[in-house]
């Protein structure tokens, strides 16, 4: 175990490990006692009908949710809904490679984890420690869009609501190679030393590469430059660099880097259907809107577009932000307002209670 | 003095390399010996105004031109014009880190080169070599785009016509970190050692992984999701990295690759202006047509038309192309005719010859 202070809770505020215990993953590994750092708002109410699923992005955390997008004002109101934010596997916070006390998958050890293994983990830890079994809204950006496209494909009788934020059910690949090159930033660091490195800042190196491959196609070329780094604070783009991007990134643990970086490659909803992602997409029975941010270098809109398409009675909400992807960090003035009008929108849609999973088995 | 294979004739066909001498550096280098690679199509009339200039991108030599622009039938046609690639400096095939014999510039040593450098050695070579004093057609790709502007702007009394293609006359913040980046890939490498590298085989790690940035923004989010490889004779996209990108870049001289990296950074043609990109770019009298890649990732083509907008009697002509930025391979059947179709009617624009360069100092 490596004592990382990024991971502790004077970075990542009220958040609690939950075990689920024993999770076989669907490559093959095993984590005999799975942990999930859950950040909660709200109160569920009686007919625990009223709870939102937060997943969380590649080196995101349940925090920028607490910073930004969960509170009084906005749409996802702790006054209204119990809101649940579970970090993913490998995040760093959750169970992860350098937090694990088994020696057998610590490190480089860690098995490959994938999106449908966090899915069926919260599923376990909603159903198991809150009692949920439907979910008003599952909502996340990014790879928290992967996991929320996989709720609504895998268990849609437990999904009401999707609101996929810039991310794909099925991994373009486009992205698969963006994200050989953040991990091969990382792989080529000596310190790295096959993902046993005693530190994670004998990486550091690596881990400044990364963030800086996250400054060209994270941002969009029109956040460059419109100069959108001197509203956030900051008197060059180098400084910008040196002081938010590297800090951000080289913080972090490179093997959880990696093992997200892994399942974010892979994530891919028609896994359930041969290949078939109209058959995946078409499964999906929750009120989805499709949320692409227009800058986005990675997720364009027409990638997100397509998918839209083929999900029945969803709508297709691009969010405009000079930011590009990272727009994500709700640092745009313009931002929240968007996504707070259309998950409200999205909230205030009727949607039928489900048949109960037992009855719409016979009848399929 | 490294031998490199691939800056040999063998690769490289039918240049002539030609001193014009001692060049002063507009960073303050020297470069006693200058030698430019230039191959030459057609013949000059005796007016001496058939003449077309074609300088090279970044990692590009004159054979691609050779290859696809030039010959019977393309606008570019050795039957009506006298045309003229000159190999930039630092590429590998003119004057360059690993072919100088003069040790206080080779290698490491190597002084930084600016594009006006390149644009004032071509025009000495014209002029003194040939007798060229008016060029009918300045015409280049990215950095040849770069020169191009260049051109048109230091010299605008010997532009008649500029087709500058997908590149900016001012390179934006975007472009710098992103070729950072490309730089990055190979200072990371233990076997550059400095720029005091043996072989650019002890280098090969770092140029692979440079050629894989390029896979991710050289070419297009589409091009990947629609396999455009296969039409290309590739069975995969792992096959179209392993071999055309890696065996293209690995071939390559990475001083030779930092020299025009480090270039590419800085063109600006507002350097002449104290900065007034508008006011240098007013100053170009060539008819001139902007071409940028419609699916250009790195060159939008935003940003080619915020610059097209400044130049008198411009037009915008966008170029079609799922390969995005290189496209400039000109591998899509549908490249070749849009750009002959926009170099022919730019031929075809009437130009006034101007008035002699005296007489123009005169009046001003």
């Amino acid at each position: 175990m490596i004592d990382n202070p990024y991971y502790s809770p004077d970075v990542h505020e009220d958040f609690e490990l939950i075990s689920i215990g024993r999770l076989e993953l669907e490559d093959g590994g095993v984590i005999d006692d799975c942990r999930l750092a859950v950040r909660t708002w709200g109160t569920l109410d009686e007919a625990k009908d009223n709870a939102i699923l937060i997943p969380t992005w590649y080196s995101g955390t349940h925090q920028i949710w607490a910073d930004a997008y969960v509170g009084p004002g906005h749409a996802l109101d702790p006054e209204k809904y119990f809101i649940v934010a579970v970090n993913q596997i490998g995040n760093g916070l959750s169970t992860s490679p350098h937090n694990v006390d088994d020696p057998d998958i610590a490190m480089s050890k860690f098995p490959h984890v994938r999106i449908g293994d966090d899915v069926v983990a919260q599923e376990r830890l909603l159903r198991e420690h809150f009692g949920i079994e439907r979910l008003a809204l599952v909502v996340g950006g990014s790879m928290g869009a992967q996991q929320t496209y996989e709720w609504a494909v895998r268990f849609p009788d437990k999904v009401l609501r999707a609101a996929p934020i810039a991310g794909t059910a099925r991994n373009t690949p486009h992205d698969f190679l963006f994200t050989e090159t953040l991990i091969a930033q990382i792989h080529s660091d000596p310190g790295f030393a096959g993902g046993e490195y005693a530190t994670h800042a004998q990486v550091e190196d690596g881990l400044r590469r990364h963030a800086h491959l996250w400054g060209t196609m994270g941002f969009s070329t029109e956040f460059w430059k419109q100069e959108k780094w001197s509203a956030l604070g900051f008197a060059s783009r180098e400084q910008f660099l040196t002081d938010f991007l590297e800090p951000y990134f080289t913080a972090m643990d490179p093997n959880a880097l990696l093992t997200m970086a892994w399942k974010w490659q892979r994530g891919d909803v028609s896994r359930h259907t041969d290949g078939d992602l109209e058959a995946a997409l078409g499964r999906i029975t929750a009120k989805t809107f499709v949320m692409p941010i227009d800058e986005d270098m990675f997720f364009p809109v027409r990638d997100c577009a397509d998918e839209q398409r083929l999900i029945p009675g969803s709508e297709l909400r691009v969010v405009e932000d000079v930011h590009g992807h990272l727009g994500l960090f709700a640092v745009d003035p313009g931002f929240m307002p968007q996504i707070d009008m259309h998950l409200a929108d999205l909230l205030a849609e009727p949607v039928e209670t489900p048949v109960p999973a037992e009855a719409a088995a016979l009848s399929r």
